[in-house]
C-alpha cells in the first residue's frame, strides 16, 4: 500500500477536502478518542514555528499519539542533491534521515520556508520534496515558499463555518506591506484551495508583486472548472469592493527574490497597502483573515484586528482541528 | 468564571497557601493518579533552566498530562507594547501569541527574568504581565527579575518539613558574592512568603543590594499582620546570629541595574559575603537553603552545602509536588 | 540496591549481553506494553543528535514512558572538577545537575563527544563520568570520544540477525576518510564488543590512526578468553579480504588529537581509505554497516550503501529495540 504525503493542497482531490472538512468539524465539536495511541509524529523545523509547532503537538495529544520535536540546533546539516560527493559542510543526506526517521516514526512534518536560492531553486522545495521522496511514511508540508497547506485548510474550515457555503463567494487576498520578505506558501494554498472551493477569488497586489505562474494557471484551471472566478487588480481599495472575506497577507517579490535590500526599497513606497478601517468599509461587511503572526499596524490596523469580524484566532485555533483530521486519515 | 494567575506569591492568600502547601504534602506522599489527563501545560523560557523546565515536565506527567516547551529559539521576537507599530524586529506580538496559545492549552508557564532595561522598566515584569493580560487561560510566573513564586513555594514546604511549624521562626536571608548580577525573584518571593506566615525574617545584605522599595513595605505589613517580623542588618556574621535558617541568594543591586561593570567592582570588595561553617557556626544549628545553581565556593563552600543540614536538594525535590500541587488547583 | 549505569560495554557481563540481546529481539517482535508507564528519562545532548534522540524517545513511548529533552541551550554551563571555586563561566556544578536530575527522573542518558582537551584529557569521559558519579539514578551513555555502547549493541543485534552465529565470524571494522575529525566512540565500542563475542577482528586503519592503547588490550583479551582474534593491517583492500562483514567508520587521529589543521592535511594523502564494491568485491560477500551519519561517497559510495548487502538502516531501527531492552532492565 503506497503512503499519501501532504504537500499541497492538490495532493487532496475535492471530494477528499470536503471528506477533510466534515471530518475537522467532527473532531472540533468532540474528542475522538486515543485514536493514535502508540503513534509518533516526528516534527522538523528549520524556522521558528509557534502555532504549527504547538498545533500539531496538542493534536497528537489530544488523539492520544506523541509528537517528537527536532529543530535545526537537534539536527546536522543535511545535503538534499543525489549523488553528492559529501566533503562540504553537510554530515548528513536526506535519504538517510528520511530512511532511519521512517523506521521510527509514524509520519513526519517539515517546515522549510527561508530563502535559501533563487526562485527557480526555491521553488522545487528540495528539502521537503527530498524527504518525501525517501520517507517511507508520510510527509507533512508544515510550510514551504510555495505552499502551507496545513494553514490553507485551516482557513477553509473557518470560511466555511462563518459564511456557511463557500461556493460564489467573494474572498479577496490582498498583499500587504511587511518589514521582511515572507514566503508565497500561505498566499499560494489559500488561492489555489479558494479556487478549487469555486469561490470568486480576487488577488489584489502591487505590481511586481505577482504570484508563481504555474500556480497562477492551475488555480485559474480549477476555478473554471469548479465555477468559480481567479483575477487579479493591481490597487487595494478597488480589489476590497463588495468582499465577503478580506485575507491580509504579505509576501516577497519572486521577481527580486534573491535582492533582500531591493525588496525594501519597493516597499518603502507601498505603506498604503495594509487593512485598515477604510478599506474595510469598502467591502460587504467582511471577515478579516490572516494567517499570524502578524505585524500589527503594519500589515493590518488593531482596529480590524481586534475588531468584531476580525477571525485570526479562529484560524489559529482551527489548525488543531484539521490537523487532527489530516492525521487520522495519514495515519489510520 | 474568572481564570486564576500565579504571578506572585500575594496572588494567594494566607489561607490558600496554608492549602497548597497541605495539598503539596499529599502530592508527595501518594501519586495523585491522571487527573490532567489531556491536558497541556505550554512552557516558554526566555533563559535557561535545569530544575523549573524538569520539575514542570515531572509534575505534568505524573498527573497524566502534558508538556509542551518552547524556548527563545522556538519563538518568534515579542512585541509587549500595546499599540505598537510593528515596523521593527518583533514579528508576532504578545497579545496574540498569549491569545493563540490560550486556544491550544489549558494553562502557561512563563520564564523572563534577564534585565532588559532600567529597575522602574524591569520590575513591571512586562513580557509575563501581557501574557497574563491577553491570556484566557492561566498563566504562572517561572521567574521574572521581582519574583519567582514557585521556587519560594517549594522552600516553605521545605522548611515546614524540618522547622514543623513556621511562625516566630528565625530565617535569615542573607545575600552572597557571585560573578554575575542576578534576578531577585527568589529574594523577594520567599521574603514576602516568609513574612505572611509569621517568621521573624533577617534580611542580609551588604550597603547598596536593598531590596525593591514596595515588596519591603508589603513585607513588613504582612509580618505586623501574621506576628511575624522583618529587620535589614548590614554584616552577615551578626545576621547569622542564632538562626534556624541560613537562604543563601545572591542579587544584583538595583542601585546600578544597569551597569553590569559597576556591580562586578562593588562585588570585588564583598568576597566575605559567602556562606561557610564559621557562619553556620554561629546559628541556632541553621539549615541551609540555597535555590539552585549555586556557585559553589563562592556564594556557599562545599563544606556547607554538602553537610548534613544542608536541604539545597529537598529544596529542588519539593518543586515538583508544589508544583503538582499548583497545577492541580489552576486547571481543575 | 546499587543503581547500574550503562557507560561502557564492558559494564556489562558475556551473560548479560546474551540476555540483552535476547530480549532485544523479543521487544522487536512484539511491544512489550506499558511497562515503563509513569517513569522518565532525562536525555541531555552536547551535540546534534538524530537516531540517539528519535529511538531512545520512541522507546520510552512504546513502553509507555516519557522522554525529558535538554540540549546545550536549555542548561547553565557546567563545571565537572571536584572543589573548583566556580567563580568563572560555570554557572552550576555537575554533582548538583546530576543530584537534582535524580529527583526528577528515572534514569539520565548523556550525549558528550566533543574534543575539549587532550586526548588523555577527553579520554576520561569526565562529564558523562561525574554524573554517573552523583547521579543516584543510572546514567546511560549516548556517546563520548571513547565508547558509544548503545549503537554497539544495535550493531551486534543487526550482526547477529543477519550472520545468525557470531563466533569466529570476520569482521573487518575499517577507517575511511572524512572531512571532519570524528570521536572514536563506535570504533572502540564495536571493537571491543566484537572482541567479546569472540568474533574474528581485523582492525584496518592508515598508520597514525591507532587507537586507544587501552582499549586495544582489553579487547585482545576478551578475545583470548572468548576463543576471538584481534589484528590490526594498515592496508583496506587487504583488511578486507575474505571478510563476513565491512564495518566503515572514519575517527580522528589520537596523535594529532588538539590539531585539526594537522588532521586535515594527513587525511589529503588518504582518499583511497573508503568503501566502494570494488573493495567489497574483495571480501566473502560481506555485508556493510556504517553508523549513520554517512558521508556519502566520501566514507562510501552510494552503490555499495545503497546495494543489497547495506544493513546501515536495519543498524538504526535496532536502536530502538536494544533501548527498550536496555531501558527496561535499568529501571525495571
Amino acid at each position: 500500500m503506497s503512503k499519501r504525503d501532504f504537500l499541497s493542497v492538490t495532493d487532496l482531490s475535492r471530494h477528499e477536502i470536503d471528506d477533510l472538512l466534515e471530518l475537522s468539524a467532527r473532531a472540533k465539536g468532540k474528542r475522538p478518542g486515543q485514536v493514535l495511541a502508540g503513534k509518533t509524529l516526528g516534527l522538523l523545523f528549520f524556522e521558528p514555528s509557534l502555532r504549527t509547532r504547538v498545533s500539531f503537538e496538542v493534536a497528537m495529544v489530544q488523539l492520544g499519539g506523541h509528537c517528537i520535536n527536532l529543530s535545526r540546533d537537534d539536527l546536522y546539516e543535511l545535503e538534499p542533491q543525489e549523488q553528492a560527493i559529501m566533503d562540504g559542510a553537510a554530515e548528513e543526506h536526506v535519504k538517510d534521515a528520511a530512511r532511519t526517521l521512517s523506521r521510527y516514526v509514524d509520519a513526519l512534518g517539515i517546515r522549510a520556508a527561508s530563502r535559501t536560492g533563487s526562485w527557480d531553486k526555491d521553488r522545487q522545495e528540495l528539502l521537503v520534496r527530498s524527504y518525501a521522496k525517501h520517507a517511507s511514511v508520510p510527509v507533512i508540508n508544515l510550510e514551504t515558499c510555495v505552499e502551507h497547506p496545513c494553514q490553507a485548510i485551516a482557513d477553509l474550515l473557518t470560511m466555511r463555518e462563518n459564511l456557511i457555503s463557500l461556493k460564489g463567494r467573494k474572498l479577496t487576498l490582498t498583499w500587504c506591506t511587511h518589514p521582511e520578505p515572507k514566503p508565497l506558501g500561505a498566499t499560494h494554498s489559500v488561492l489555489t484551495l479558494a479556487a478549487m472551493m469555486g469561490m470568486d477569488v480576487t488577488l489584489a497586489h502591487p505590481l511586481g508583486f505577482e504570484v508563481d505562474d504555474a500556480v497562477m494557471q492551475k488555480s485559474k484551471a480549477m476555478a473554471s472548472e469548479s465555477g468559480g472566478s481567479v483575477r487579479v487588480i493591481n490597487d487595494p481599495i478597488e480589489a476590497a469592493k463588495g468582499a465577503e472575506v478580506i485575507y491580509a497577507r504579505s509576501w516577497a517579490s519572486i521577481r527580486h527574490w534573491e535582492d533582500g535590500e531591493r525588496q525594501a526599497m519597493i516597499k518603502r513606497s507601498l505603506q498604503h497597502w495594509r487593512v485598515d478601517s477604510t478599506l474595510m468599509g469598502t467591502t460587504k461587511n467582511a471577515f478579516l483573515m490572516q494567517p499570524l503572526p502578524v505585524r500589527r499596524n503594519v500589515v493590518a490596523t488593531d482596529e480590524v484586528l481586534d475588531g468584531p469580524r476580525s477571525l485570526i484566532y479562529e484560524q489559529a485555533a482551527n489548525r488543531t482541528h484539521v490537523q487532527k483530521a489530516l492525521l487520522m486519515q495519514l495515519l489510520k
